[in-house]
């Protein structure tokens, strides 16, 4: 396929840099990027036969995709755009092609404020709900919530290492919702005050398993000891299609930094900066097991972990075992 | 009894001051500073009569108790010598209240080191010990088994706010053990790694509740829930007479700065730091009920937490329904 | 639409008053006579256009829908006819309109038997059973069972405040079943005597909770810690289409008579009877979460709970943020 | 013995009739009557003999004991007074036998308020207690609380069959304490709005077993679901010594009248009130097993369940297979 | 329909003859014969009108099916077959057949590996894996990670009473894989070790339970409680049709002679060897709910075993109360 | 100390050869049999100095004790007589020792026919009792609840690898118990039936736990998950001193071919009977929790597990953190 590669449009290349260097970050924000730099590609393509722009769709796909292939949302949403080009013509083509990177992109729009209705439907006037991390999924959740009328209080966990839980709080006094801050630590001391424990997720396994940032699985253990119900705000394209075949999703280890300032390493190895003995693990994310939550909420409805795989199914078809590239 | 109050001696004074300025802190240093004063008074004593005498002392004793009476190492050693003062004339009361202080304080002095031996015993050669927040009695644990020449590796969480856990790594570093240092957040990845869970106390209440550093309980639920075992250690002197009436133990909340600095705050509320729906939680310790400790180790043995109340009815006798004081 | 609402025939009228003074009652009798109903505007439908035509009826299933609306199986009896109602004519709506109906109503004759073929699939000979208040579903898995020649015996709770398990060991002696009667507060000592629990529902959520007389959370909790699993069964008419895109059931609180009659309060207020200090609390349901309920019935075949929002899918389609009206 | 029987002086049989027909009725009541008696019988006596004397008395308690002999204060305040017949004169035994009578009444008056001091501690102010049937050990719990200046909410289970809750709310209306009545099968649903379970005891076993009226088991494993905390408050005439050498406590089975009336009966039965496939199964009491209670409150001070054989050995000695008989 | 039934073909009869007798055994093994079987029926059909061949096959399909009934594979590739038996005339019946038994010879051929693809994809390199009993679902997951390159440990368990551990143990051994061999009581304590239990079926059920030999839910029960995931391979033929309308799976009981041989039985009765009252009870299976049971591997992907009706609907379609028989 | 170890008896040196070589087992004989030597050194020993004589009584203890320093009831008996050695002379410590080993004896002689009443109270009229292994402790319970005229019957687990079940059932046979014998694999499905599970224990830690024949903790597991009581019968020369400093238990590892028979390893193995990566673990004891026991039963009553240490405490006092050695 090598002599198509040359085809693909600066603008591919382009949007492919921005998600590398995570100039484009969060996963509606890539997938939109992705379906639009595809859209560009169509419109751009100079192919004169089906084969040649298949092929020059298909370069295009693999360059974003190789750029974060962790991030489920990129391939989702290249698979989506690519199963919808069909036609016979190149003209037939490339018109299907923007089709459904529109339809893409429009559901994509859409797809944040349904769920949050969705969302918004289980909390009642008055609730007091858990956060942890930073969710434009959760967060929607809770605004439309607001918009609906009714009182939400928040208890928001700092959530180190990097403290996203600050932004979290932020959105919410902005939106006038009352906030209490706490450390990660005293999460299960304030459970006894909550009445929801509302996340997003990184993404989703088919074994009803829900992948989000490090600290989830503990706070859902700990909320299911206190009988406080767990509820993960997810839009579909965090579904990982790879995990109904039963591939595992790869936790990123990120920099000791983030855990330890250079002083604090200092402090602590007696000024031995190097001492190899002193290992600071940082995993991104950790795995919910089903059995730890109550519900996921999608654009497409709220579903128990245990049934997510079949809303897979019915988006993604059956997967054959190697994961899908492009 | 006031007329005797101006009696106290200065080294009393002084040593409250040093406990109630956090100048003198630590379970262990507290109960020595004021068993110490206690001999000093009684030393000093220029009582001429033995209720004189037996009044100068429980002055001496309020004095010290009523800098930091919720710090339960103190009350019980002030409690220990009284119990002690007995006797027929001043020389006599001088005398025992001389010797129980002493007898006091080397069974203080004592007392750690048989601790850590006895909670050695519980490890084996090549095990990992997680850690929470920094405690003395449980580092003995750990300093006894690598005397013992038992190779040890420990995680150790950070333990926000205050990051505790680093004290902790250093002296671990200190000590020759492997350490990896994780954020609150990853215990429960990190627990299917560690074959204890080891921690200290705050203190101990007499229905087996361990009240220990935020974080604690929340830990202990993951590690039941992943099948390791939770080991508390803690001197005799954290056993809280006064929950033997059911008294509680009030939880010390401690300053939004710890959790949240001015810059952060300044972000979190778009510069309106006097923000009153932004409320900082900052509880000092947390309650860990028994059904989720395995073992109370002290320096008297090793105690389900079911039995703990059984050691204290033999240390402090049945109680009263009022809190004791002086 | 106002101007085709007096065109709703005295019967659709005559239905929804009987409806909703509960001369009408027991979910699959409401819609029985709501499909009937609709039926009946369909066949003396005057309407001279579709449009006119399809507001009739629209406005009939207002009337119908607008008196117990919370009652599950209204709306959903409803939304089936008026999903069926498809032409371009009169003629070929009317036509339409009244097949659809009669399939409904036929299905539903045939529901009640099949699911109780199916529930008694999962009894064998000998078992013992523990009813809780009394449902007409569960009834049928004991009928059948028995039909198929398997000796059952029950334990019947009695189901405070309204005592419906009288009903239910009335019916069960009827059909020949040994009853041990016992107050709800007996359950957990006779749970150990039992090798099913088998409730009914008022309604079941799409995240798999299965809402019924208040009482059968806590049985279900019980049932789980002693072993006994437990069977909820539920006709396709008390899934909640709803409860799809996160609405939660709300629950009715019923009056305080039903609890406390005059002379109890009296008695209990010393003699005053409008002591706002003694509230009542009397919800007629409440929700049994899905992890403590091993498989919900329907004549579709058993389900566990985690698994109902599929057949939801497959009978209601998507539902929109919004609950579904006429 | 028998020739000293007829020494038996009428006020013992009088009490011994007045337990026997329940005129005299509580644990703390019976167990004070009896006390009474054998003080009533030492003063009496006309014995010549430290035998006769002896006997005497034994034959007294065994007139007591032989009413009910399972209602465990009667056996325990006979044990305890015959334990302190000493003496080598018939005045001396006298003697002994009075003050020990007095004794033990005067501790029994003592302990209900004790034991209400201490389970009065564990309450805060502001909290809300749920209770289950009626119990003046737990009363005496909530009245110290109020006595602190505590504010207290209450859920009273109204504990069918016999409808004791009222009794509860009755007496908590009169001390100002707002009192929410619900039926037992509510209880999972407020328990959401509790901060304890407070029960009494009808006794408790060596095993950490309570014994309580029935409901009070499954009261517990859903409080320690929905993790609320339980506390039984037991005075030490509950705790059953023969359970030390493993007897079980036999549940009293009741009236099937308490369950059903007769005009209920005849309805169930199609009017054949003489059905003997409809049985009427009507326990007095359950048993609560350790791990789904937190703590007992006695007034020796509190204790885990599991530690209550501790203060039983403490006070009763070893004891034999079996059962203690005067 | 008895007039077809002597041309059912020898070689059918055979086939029937050879699964009876257990020479052709083995879930996989018996569908493909009873599929070969079918196809081999409906070359040799001598049919000349529509009516009769089908008649005659599924006489064929009702000679096979009275050799099994309980083994779930035969009825589930009989079913397959005869639901593509479609047409019109003779030959087209008998084309649509051949290609129906050839389609599901040539899935089944391909099912076992693509299985064990998915499965090994939820296995990392330096996995211990602990097997139950002899499975080639469950072996093919290991071979595939083997295939992969990841270094699997396995800890077997023997698997009394047959000891098909030793089967599962040599095989490993052929592989390569470093086998730890344990009696089935050892398998707690080697739980710490093992980072996944793998098993695989005897036959599942819509309610999610796993009918698996003997053990097996025991094992679960402690995987659970020691935080190790249970993963179920088990290829579609397992999934049993008849449980989506509740019936549920007949265990067969085996041979005492498995459990106890004769000397054994002679030496427990003390030379009575017809004694009554030493019976032996030998399941061969037992049924472990989905709550202990994290995924079930299939060739179609992998399920919570709460969802894996949703494939049994996809696969079967509805079924009727009755058992399918041909 | 060296010159008074000729001065040990032969009778000793012939007693410690019996225990080493195993032809003295089992706890209480072994005990016995310590003790006896103890009392028989005692009365021959030739010392002329009250130094001489314990120098020589130390000696004897020593050479017991070095015979199997890991079956804790030799220790336990040592102990127990050495610590009643006491006087100014030596007539005066013969007696004493001699008294003091005649008391222990007849103590060991009366403790199990206690336990086993203690034990039979817990049981039922009609129980039926699930055994593991082989326990002479377990035993004398079901002898005395069959003395008291209790029907009992039993499931008797076979216990691999060494199905010292087999010895149970023959036992229970002769006393006329129906026995239903089972694989151990087969446990979970027949505790649906069983009452209580009865089994014995090798030793008793002071955090509760029970050190028993592999496969305890598990059947201990599941016997919680179904609801069923586990209840330990252990005389006191069980519980093991050295635990209370938190020593851990040696879990003895045995023969591979009590598991694997060489024919059996070479048909696992393919022939390779070297094959070093076949490795066999059989470890003969394993370690339950104290929360998945019910009771321990004892010759001195019963006990919660959690408890049990203050049974221990009393008996042996407050041990060093170095083992006991004489």
């Amino acid at each position: 396929m090598g002599e198509y590669e040359s085809a693909v449009v600066p603008a591919v290349d382009s949007t492919a840099a921005d998600i590398a260097d995570m100039r484009t970050r969060g996963a509606a924000t890539i997938a939109d990027a992705a379906a639009q730099a595809l859209e560009t590609q169509a419109r751009a393509s100079e192919a004169t036969t089906p084969e040649a722009f298949r092929s020059e769709l298909r370069a295009a796909a693999r360059t974003l995709y190789e750029t974060r292939p962790t991030a489920v949302s990129l391939p989702n949403a290249l698979r989506y755009v690519l199963r919808g080009m069909e036609g016979e013509t190149v003209p037939e083509l490339r018109a299907a092609t923007i089709a459904r990177a529109e339809a893409f992109q429009r559901d994509l729009a859409q797809a944040q404020s349904t769920l949050g209705e969705i969302g918004a439907n289980r909390l009642r006037d008055g609730d007091v709900v858990m956060t942890h991390c930073h969710s434009t999924d959760a967060l929607a959740c809770l605004e439309a919530a607001l918009e609906d009328g009714k009182a939400i209080e928040a208890i928001v966990k700092e959530t180190r290492p990097r403290k996203q839980g600050h932004i979290t709080a932020r959105r919410l006094r902005e939106l006038g919702v009352p906030v209490t801050l706490i450390v990660d630590n005293a999460a299960r001391r304030y459970l006894d005050d909550a009445d929801h424990v509302l996340v997003g997720a990184d993404s989703i396994a088919a074994d009803g398993s829900v992948v989000n940032k490090i600290g989830t699985s503990g706070l859902a253990v700990n909320a299911r000891e206190r009988g406080v119900p767990v509820m993960v705000a997810a839009q579909t394209i965090k579904l990982h299609p790879d995990t109904m075949t039963g591939h595992t999703v790869e936790i990123e280890m990120r920099a000791a930094e983030e855990v330890l300032s250079d002083a604090e390493r200092s402090d602590v190895t007696g000024g031995k900066p190097d001492d190899q003995n002193l290992r600071v693990a940082n995993p991104a994310f950790d795995v919910t097991p089903p059995r730890h939550v109550d519900a996921i909420v999608t654009e497409r409805g709220q579903f128990p972990p245990e049934s997510i795989v079949t809303l897979m199914r019915e988006l993604f078809g059956e997967t054959t075992g190697e994961p899908w590239e492009p």
